[in-house]
């Protein structure tokens, strides 16, 4: 069977074959303990759930609008300005099936075949796939320490070009944790619309900062895209919901789009999104944030004490990013020696990107601050034997 | 803002400004009858809403595998068992987020740049934009009620060209409700196969049929893809869960898309899925079929009997395809006026595809036989006055 050439450019998740070596440590009886998963360990907030059952147990099982509900749009609506302070028509409102919806959609609605986009190296991976799979050429920028394993305005100038089309960041960012400050946003955005090109910002670890809340790209850019979800901040990962504000002159385009790609997103998840946004399931939230600021507080510095260099700290989501250079020479074979020989799970940096990747690992502080301490202790061992 | 040049070959639902103006008068007071729906007006299954609560109350919503929980892929490959007396490894099961999902990944999957697929016209009007969001070229296929409205062998070779590469083909159909013959589909099989293309078959509506039960194109082909999902005969529209069965050779390409595509189908509707499939639901769900198959029974003669042309009787789905030369040159236009004449909601053939749109509209029985009488009783009177 012949496949499309597009297959070729995909690239699989490497941490998968990980995955399934863990799950057969796991079935053999060995304690894993796993820092390379990107989904909170907590289960959804109780009102969350609550509502969630009740919209199932009142037959609200059918299709909704292709764009979600308008009570949903308009909970999210005031959430902006709740949050934000910023005054949002609920008609730039676009709910779907996770931000891994949203995020198609928007490359649907822009890119061209021949076009690229700029990212980040290192980045979220499925970005660079969605960009191939409609054509689109990825144009990946090296981003160090320095800029926070961000985008500047500098950056993003230097490697412009008459191809390019669009700019896609996350803040914080997956897999190194860090943000853009509010400075460097504005001339971001300010910088790409005088390129005349479009900039997304992927916000779906907004909410999880540790040191400072962060603005939204909305704040400075009606031009802008921003992207969000319920997964991370709202601990609704496998509900498989998320939206994305964008600029009223382009919500035309992503309703057909969203009507055809998806029909509608998951009808009981918005009623749930729905409840996740009121005060009492926020304040459930806020308890969660504290204690994933409690573990990083924890697993940084331990790591540090033990070699990692982590070249930018962790400001938000739940990832570090360390380099393992001066224990091994490749990050893939380091984690899987790491699983093999201690148990302990993590992501290695060719998940995320090409440039510099044998160097680094992700660590996702996922697990209670006992977990981490077994974890950093199990890897001091390792380290010592290599 | 500059869009990619897709957009303009992407069409809206032209059913939707009918839905907004239906709600308008519904608003106003008016009792609209909506046969435009293709949805069951049922609840989803008892069985199945109580197993997505209690999945709820677990808290399993975290996410699942990308391809789906290993319990639902062994009960699907178990349901092909008793249901067709195929034999299926359930590595080849691709559980998706509605089979807008699966058809998503399969052109992907697929479809280069410049290729074409065959559709047939009328058809589901999706399909032909996920060919045209890859870059594909939609060829569309005149079928008619000769042909049940559905390929032939003979159709396909006299279609076929260099730069074809896949034939997607539903049955039964939306819109018309036909389906295709054993024979038939054993013929179009063994004819892509010759030309070595790759075959399609949309079976969603399987379960659905009133006269017949339908083989899948897995009885006749390895090389095939089969379709599904649980929103229609299962009745779980809203929870957004489909199926694929592909040959074993495709499944590490689409294990890689539906990764990035939807990290993973929801949760919680694979909960229900499972419970869908145990035979407490199917019970009910055969009571339902029964109640599709009063309303086909009354709605077809009675349309026929007041004017309306049914080339080819309603089969299967929920769906009546009817010729409205005899009353108006336009059926986008008809159907406008009826909405506004008779509060009546039906879908224009135009959302089906253009040959031949104008004469033709979808009816959908997703509504009770009283209901049924009243539509009929109002159309009567509308189609008096022409």
């Amino acid at each position: 069977m012949k496949f499309a050439d597009r297959m070729e450019k995909i690239e699989p998740f490497y941490v998968m074959a990980l995955l399934g070596r863990a799950k057969q440590l796991e079935s053999e009886g060995v304690d894993v303990i796993h820092l390379e998963v990107g989904e909170p360990d907590f289960p959804s907030p109780s009102r969350v759930v609550k509502a969630g059952m009740e919209a199932m147990a009142s037959g609200l099982t059918h299709y909704t609008p292709a764009t979600g509900l308008p009570l949903l749009k308009n909970k999210i609506a005031d959430f902006y300005l709740q949050r934000y302070g910023v005054q949002l028509d609920p008609y730039r409102v676009i709910v779907t099936p996770g931000s891994s919806g949203g995020l198609q959609a928007l490359i649907a609605l822009l890119v061209n075949p021949g076009e690229n986009v700029l990212l980040t190296d290192p980045g979220y991976p499925c970005n660079r796939n969605f960009v191939t799979m409609y054509g689109g050429i990825v144009k990946s920028v090296a981003v160090s320490a320095k800029d926070q394993f961000q985008f500047s305005a500098d950056t993003i100038r230097a490697n412009w070009d008459n191809n390019t089309r669009a700019v896609l960041m996350a803040s914080p960012s997956n897999p190194t944790g860090t943000v853009v400050s509010d400075e460097a946003l504005i001339a971001i955005a300010n910088t790409v619309a005088s390129l005349e090109g479009t900039l997304i910002v992927d916000e779906i670890y907004h909410g999880l900062t540790y040191d400072q809340s962060l603005s939204t790209v909305l704040q400075y850019s009606d031009e802008a895209f921003a992207i969000n979800s319920f997964s991370k901040y709202f601990g609704m990962t496998g509900w498989r919901i998320g939206w994305v504000i964008a600029p009223e002159v382009a919500v035309p385009g992503l309703e057909k789009l969203c009507q055809n790609m998806f029909l509608a997103p998951p009808t009981v998840a918005q009623y749930g999104a729905i409840a996740a946004l009121e005060p009492e399931a926020l304040v459930e939230l806020e308890e969660r944030r504290v204690e994933f600021k409690r573990r990083r507080d924890y697993l940084e510095p331990a790591l540090r004490s033990i070699g990692f260099i982590i070249p930018a700290s962790s400001e938000g989501a739940f990832y570090i990013y360390a380099d393992i250079s001066a224990f091994a020479a490749d990050s893939y074979q380091f984690c899987i020696d790491l699983l093999e020989k201690t148990g302990v799970a993590i992501t290695p940096g060719i998940d995320f990107g090409t440039i510099n990747a044998k160097r680094y690992v992700r660590f996702a502080y996922t697990t209670s601050v006992p977990r981490l301490q077994d974890a950093v202790s199990r890897i001091e061992g390792f380290i010592a034997t290599l």
